[in-house]
């Protein structure tokens, strides 16, 4: 398999990029091909500094780079010679079977819009991140791709989120719970309430209205949102979990009777911390475009990195487009149209 | 100081509500009047079960129960004796300060608006949520009063989240954050960008987008959205919290080292415990309307129906309502409108 990783974007840009895909290739032989696409004297650069020199390696020299403070659409239009956009040609004429990048999410999405396509079907793609529970994962689409996302998105996002959720994470029915506000079916904006008669009236395994406590207390398997609304979960939940972790640190170092105690229960802190920390899970596919894209966290470290690399691999194995295709055709054949039934 | 609290509402119903209430009485000599709303019979048998015959309790009799699954605005107008209409209505004709119901919120916001009217220069209420970080606080305005927010609402919550931050929070001049989809000022709706250029020419210490890390880890003290994404907000951030002290004490309880260690750094996690635990924060102020309105936890147990109490006492000594008054009244008249600069 070959994967292109944009190796310009993210908070840390090149230094950590290049050192997670050194990682990521001393660990995943499988991974026949790596493209790092970007200047090509940086990556060069961060290349010796790990003393690598794997035959794996591919630099794609692109010039341009898609800043923070650009527009999605309009950077992706206008630097035509972006790291981003060079690494999605990669995919779209068939050199590279994945694209990895850490860098501005809303061009990552226009680009492989616009160069890509998306799915028959699908009119947007959906980010689906994994959350983990205390006994599990759950997939959030959208986690942050389309920010103004129309009722029939939202039902092709519930529908892509169960494929995935049935062939990567294994759920052999999987729950789908609509955020909104309010559990009863009257609760919502008027958005939200479409949605739901949309989802109701589905095969899918719809559960109803979710609010917080689905999330971690009582999960449901497949959680359906906005980008917008998506996005600001996915941050809490990351930001929550960094804050009782780092405030717990300093309360147990208040006392040596409390740092004895952290000593022998550190194992605890450890399996928890590991789980809840989002470098483990690397990266979120972007469902819905006809290829296969990960999106990185923008805080990459080179372990996010590796692992965003890892989900790349897993995907190029598990080819979740083909399900989602058919999945999405069979709705359309077997459901009559909603306005009817909604006057 | 006179308080009307719905006692009719909220996941536990009765029961729970006047236990609170016997508890808030017992510690809260200053309030002078509690008014317990809803059917008497029920009211008087819990209040048995206490042998609790406080004179400051004078009951008002109501046949009805806003139900979790009724419409908001038209429950308030059909069930005109409703307890949380009538415990308005003891607001509205200066009987009682401050009301308190942990019933359907969009009821308890519908009936203070139609009962109570809103401020003068506010247009709609918000809920302000106040949310533990390590070191302090932060109002997170509006947490779920109004879902479909427009710009000038939003500006609103953030002049009304300053007031109330300054006056009850104690922070000299606090800074105020937008929530959007990352930080930059192109990023976010159509909607939060129009509230970005509002808050930027505003007297405000606006301090631009915020993501999750600026709710926790590198906080701002007022977090302004609608009320939405407020309320996914709020119900993630106490999801997450219970989540992982779950798992923690599930993993705390593997082995009789890390019992041990639990043991010995038992004060460090109840420190924590007790400053995430929502029931401490008991109830929320409906920041806008004419007359203290307190929006306690659907799921209030006895301790949280009593810190709602405590809220509500806090609110009356308080007093923010002509603050806010005053200060959108300068806004008015020191800001030109907004629609010239922003075409």
């Amino acid at each position: 398999m070959k994967i292109a990783l944009d190796a310009m974007g993210g908070d840390f840009g090149p230094p950590s990029l290049v050192a997670g895909a050194v990682l990521a290739l001393r660990e995943y032989r499988h991974v026949q091909k790596l493209f790092l696409v970007g200047d090509t004297a940086q990556i060069e650069n961060e290349l010796r500094k790990h003393d690598c020199n794997d035959s794996r390696i591919e630099i794609v020299h692109s010039t341009q780079v898609v800043d923070m403070s650009d527009r999605a659409w309009s950077a992706v239009r206008r630097k035509k010679d972006s790291s981003v956009s060079r690494a999605v040609d990669l995919v779209k004429y068939g050199r590279a079977d994945a694209i990895v990048s850490a860098g501005h999410t809303g061009a990552a999405v226009a680009a492989s819009m616009i160069k890509l396509r998306t799915l028959p079907g699908i009119d947007r793609p959906g980010i689906a991140a994994v959350l983990p529970t205390e006994t599990n994962v759950f997939a959030l689409v959208d986690a942050g791709a389309n920010i103004d996302a129309r009722p029939e998105h939202l039902l092709q996002y519930a529908y892509m989120g169960s494929v995935y959720s049935r062939h990567v994470l294994g759920y052999k029915n999987p729950t789908v719970g609509l955020v909104s506000l309010g559990e009863e079916d009257v609760k919502g904006t008027e958005k939200t309430k479409e949605v739901f008669q949309m989802l109701k009236r589905s095969s899918l395994n719809f559960v109803g209205n979710i609010e917080g406590r689905h999330l971690f207390e009582d999960p449901v398997e497949v959680v359906v949102c906005d980008g917008f609304v998506g996005n600001v979960i996915l941050k809490t939940c990351e930001s929550i979990a960094v804050a009782i972790f780092q405030w717990l640190k300093h309360e147990l170092s208040r006392t040596p009777v409390r740092k004895l105690g952290a000593l022998l229960a550190k194992d605890a802190f450890d399996t928890i911390k590991d789980k809840t920390n989002y470098e483990e899970y690397g990266g979120s596919p972007l469902l819905g475009v006809n290829g296969i894209c990960i999106i990185a966290h923008g805080a990459s470290t080179p372990l996010a990195v590796k692992n965003a690399l890892r989900v790349a691999a897993e995907s190029i194995e598990q080819q979740v487009n083909p399900h989602i295709v058919e999945e999405i055709r069979r709705y359309h054949e077997t459901t009559a149209p909603l306005e009817p039934a909604l006057s």
